[in-house]
């Protein structure tokens, strides 16, 4: 399933395998300056509104597990499903654009509706 | 991009380019009768309630562009935006098992939330 041959791929699981591990410094070596993340709540310009973005998500991530991740050349694409403290099953998608080992866009998708409802029932 | 020697890929991309045509009995001659599918609701089970599922969707389609499209020989994963009546920008993903040319599996990723907000907004 992991086209490992891909050197986008490569880097989106670095990036991945970093976060996943709590290791928020380290998955922000993959990450460009400039970065542009396409999220559900809008768009994220620059490494710091990104890192601002990942830091609570990871903060409350319990565990991860890849489902499936493919790539080329520049482009990953992959799939996991999360596991944080207020939503046990939380899947998730990023398609990122890599130049030179670094992420330089990202569309991200999940759903927000469980963690709206986790943070109604906790207010 | 798109790597039309997968066999699970080229049956993902079928489905796709039916159901975004608004072709929903077309689409559902590559799902499987007794496909699961893992949707941000829950789990569906079977081709009937898979379509009750897909039916309204189809039915507030405006248009939909791939964003990204890969695969193997059993499993494909794609990431689309979709153009909808209630929500003008919904990306989705979609992880398939496809067997003998019908997908068997699918884990289906999308924000329910700005779909949730405009049937707030509308009620």
């Amino acid at each position: 399933m992991t086209d490992t041959a891909s050197p986008a791929l490569r880097t989106a699981i670095a990036y991945y395998d970093a976060w996943t591990s709590h290791d928020l410094d380290g998955a922000m070596k993959y990450i460009a300056d400039d970065i542009v993340c396409d999220a559900p709540a809008g768009r994220l310009e620059g490494a710091d509104a990104y890192r601002n973005f990942m830091a609570p998500f990871v903060g409350m991530l319990t565990g991860s597990t890849m489902i499936a991740a493919f790539g080329d050349d520049d482009t990953a694409l992959v799939m996991y499903d999360t596991h944080t403290v207020p939503v046990r099953n939380a899947p998730g998608a990023e398609c990122v654009t890599v130049e030179n080992g670094k992420i330089t866009y990202s569309r991200f998708v999940f759903d927000r509706a469980p963690f709206d409802a986790a943070r109604n029932d906790a207010s």
